[in-house]
């Protein structure tokens, strides 16, 4: 099986009206997300933003749960907690993927926006070979910048229920992609 | 294709030692599942609280998108918090489906801790004929009481990924069971 792994970018990506933006770190991003990456096996949820004040935030909502009371009060939770690593850009996820597994992840760019993309069924038969690790990246606000779909090795189909609506939120699509990838 | 409602239970709810009480509302479960609901085309999503504050609470969270300047700002956002119906119990989430339905909808009881349960493939068919309708009981806290499954009409298997750990958020939990049994 292929290590996979996450990250939740907030740089760059879009607001509203398509202009690139930083966005606001959201705690309870961190914990969905970490539940949902320690439920399907993957190895770091990376939290990437620029600003060293929000990445200091970051890890205090981590460190809550892997430090003193809040060890001992909820070991599901740091289970999960565990996992979530604090960087600056998805440079240094990239860097500290290379440093664990020698070599560098191929990068999978996820949007609701993308017309046609690679089909999850290829994508989860990839991720069960023996191949170079994954690393899935998930945009806040309104979604990853184009130019990282322009530097990413796969891009994804966007999630699609029985209509054309896909305004799901990044905690409901990231778990929803890893269900299809790694669910049993 | 049957008709589909989810309803988020707030009470009777497990605490983490497993003692029945009732949980607190949470605004962005109600953002995050009327989002999931409104893409897997879910006819209405209710929030069910035994507590008269907690309900005007969560119809204010609701209503923020309905009116005036928030239904101007963000149409999508409308879009999905137009299927949230606050109640007070189940019952009356019962009721209102037999209002609009002409009968009582089939109860699915979800939850981590199920042994066996109906399979996702075995619902998702029954979900595409032209059947009653169905209700998915979705639980805060630690999950719904097991009394709830012992008047359910189908107790839905847990989600699963490569081990064992399943301890998803509610807002991840319920996207994926409908992204299992509606999704593309």
């Amino acid at each position: 099986m292929a290590d996979l792994f996450i990250a939740l970018i907030h740089h760059p990506v879009l607001d509203r009206r398509g202009k690139i933006v930083t966005s606001a770190i959201t705690s309870l991003d961190i914990h969905d997300l970490a539940r949902s990456a320690r439920t399907y096996e993957v190895r770091a949820m990376f939290v990437a933003h620029p600003v060293k004040e929000l990445r200091e935030f970051a890890a205090s909502v981590r460190d809550r749960w892997l430090e003193g009371y809040g060890r001992q009060f909820d070991a599901l939770r740091r289970e999960a907690l565990e996992r979530v690593v604090v960087v600056s850009d998805l440079e240094e996820a990239i860097a500290s993927i290379k440093a664990v597994c020698g070599v560098p992840p191929l990068l999978v760019h996820t949007s609701a926006r993308t017309q046609g993309g690679v089909s999850y069924a290829a994508l989860r038969k990839e991720l069960e070979s023996d191949g170079p690790p994954f690393l899935l990246l998930f945009g806040t606000g309104f979604g990853l910048a184009p130019e990282l779909a322009e530097r990413a090795d796969r891009v994804l189909a966007p999630i699609l229920g029985p209509g054309g609506y896909n305004h799901l939120s990044v905690r409901a699509a990231a778990s929803i992609i890893l269900d299809r990838l790694r669910g049993r």
